[in-house]
């Protein structure tokens, strides 16, 4: 093996450090972050990973409350219990758990929490922003790949990059984020003809498919990293396994860096929120002070 | 030469000759629809701007009022005129011309207009719906140049596209909008290492850049699309010219298809202009509709 592993957890502990430091100066200010979850009906497939935001919350100094509504609950009254959130300053940040019971449409809840409070950074208008090259809140997976790819000793601006994966919270996003650091980007998918000839040209290759084994090493670039942000359970001899898209041994063995699956992306897209809910909490004090800038009212 | 030229011309009038019967069967219900063009202090450099969008909407069954606004008047105003045109039945589109003047950033008036009403389609959460590939109010240039790509007989499933240029209003757009048909994608800008290795390797290249005779004919693969963009005046022996990004000589000998610069992407500008207008316009109407579905309130 070549390949540098790349410690997300390592890096995620540096992002949380930053936070706390950044939820402590707020707190000062009167302004101590805070997180509410929502999350409806049967909780299981949730639950872990809702305790995992609530302990990396409690070690990023960001308040957290997880709030559970019946799984018979309407469209209307989620929106109307969101708009509550969206009202309430003590809200700073709404997390809104999937899976949803069927009669509940993802979009239209995310669409309902107000952007300045969007800290899974989905909201259509928060896209757009980032679009625009606009700092706002990013879709955490997508945000937490590319700072990933920023501690690497590789200039940014001019790098050929390859994303695959077209989804609209990490292909795309990741795609925006890259250009809007300069870099050349392709982004390849389900339709591409030959996702090998474009992801052996990049210097970096995002995969976010959801496919065990879909890059394997003879399509990668010696030296180029590679970003892992595949989650996938797969069977083994030895029991069932997580693993990423790409073939970790083969693609190690080229690639100059690799994120493992678990440990890589994971834990930074966490630590990613808890940076969102501290953007957003700035974001609200900021425009609370603007409201109160003028006394001639 | 070998490249057929594209007609943006008849392109322009097939697209404006849907939106008006689509205007039609709007005004049969009562919701005929209606553009109001704000621009603000001296208009030379506008007017003639307006004017052709003022013929156009015509000619497309839309209404087109302009208004103009001295040059003093403020930031705040100016967001007190958009919120009255966003709460008036009577208006359905609102177009912002450039330039304005210094002291008022045209982002700041981009967002003010209502999403719905975004004909210019250049609020955040209009980007952003078009990056959750949702049909939605897009950049009309962006828009348009996608438009004529999709008159020509390729299929958009697998093509490899090359953009040329990474504006939030353009190059970005395209990007999108041409991942949503299922293309593969490169975008390239002026820190790209080099352009012409992405733009031979693509089935269709779009320029968006302003730079004349920036993309040659050795930098296309033969029989490639090439849609170009840019506007820019010239100096020529013969006197001022127009001209596109692409060298359209060297570009035709090698090309399939390609753009003139005027007469290609411009007139299918404008028409999607309008036909952003029918789009805003039934989008309005729905939502009418549906806040009248509830009759139990």
């Amino acid at each position: 093996m070549r390949a540098a592993v790349i410690d997300g957890k390592a890096v995620a502990a540096e992002l949380r450090a930053n936070v706390r430091a950044e939820a402590q100066k707020l707190s000062e200010l009167g302004w101590s972050p805070r997180l509410v979850s929502v999350s409806v009906g049967e909780t299981a497939a949730a639950e872990l990973y809702v305790r995992n935001q609530q302990k990396q919350a409690e070690s990023a100094g960001v308040q957290f409350e997880a709030r559970n509504y019946p799984a018979e609950t309407s469209l209307e009254q989620l929106i109307g219990i969101l708009q509550g959130l969206n009202h309430d300053p003590r809200v700073n940040g709404i997390i809104i758990q999937r899976p949803l019971p069927e009669h509940i449409p993802v979009k239209s809840l995310q669409k309902a929490v107000h952007p300045l409070k969007d800290v899974e950074g989905m909201h259509p208008a928060s896209i757009g922003n980032i679009v625009y090259n606009d700092l706002a809140l990013g879709p955490c997976t997508a945000v937490a790949a590319v700072e990933i790819l920023k501690t690497l000793p590789l200039q940014m601006e001019g790098l050929n990059v390859t994303v695959i994966g077209h989804s609209e919270i990490v292909g795309k996003p990741i795609a925006f984020l890259m250009m809007g650091l300069g870099a050349t980007v392709t982004v390849c998918h389900h339709m591409t003809r030959s996702v090998a000839m474009h992801s052996r040209a990049a210097d970096a290759v995002f995969v976010a498919v959801g496919k065990p084994g879909l890059v394997t090493g003879d399509m990668i670039k010696p030296g180029a990293a590679v970003i892992d942000i595949g989650i996938n359970r797969v069977e083994t001899p030895d029991g069932p396994r997580t693993v990423g898209d790409a073939d970790f041994e083969s693609c190690a063995e080229v690639a100059g860096w690799i994120t493992p699956v678990p440990g890589g992306v994971g834990p930074v897209t966490v630590a990613t929120l808890m940076k969102n809910a501290v953007l957003a909490t700035r974001m609200q004090m900021d425009h609370y002070r603007d409201s109160y800038a003028r006394t001639d009212v």
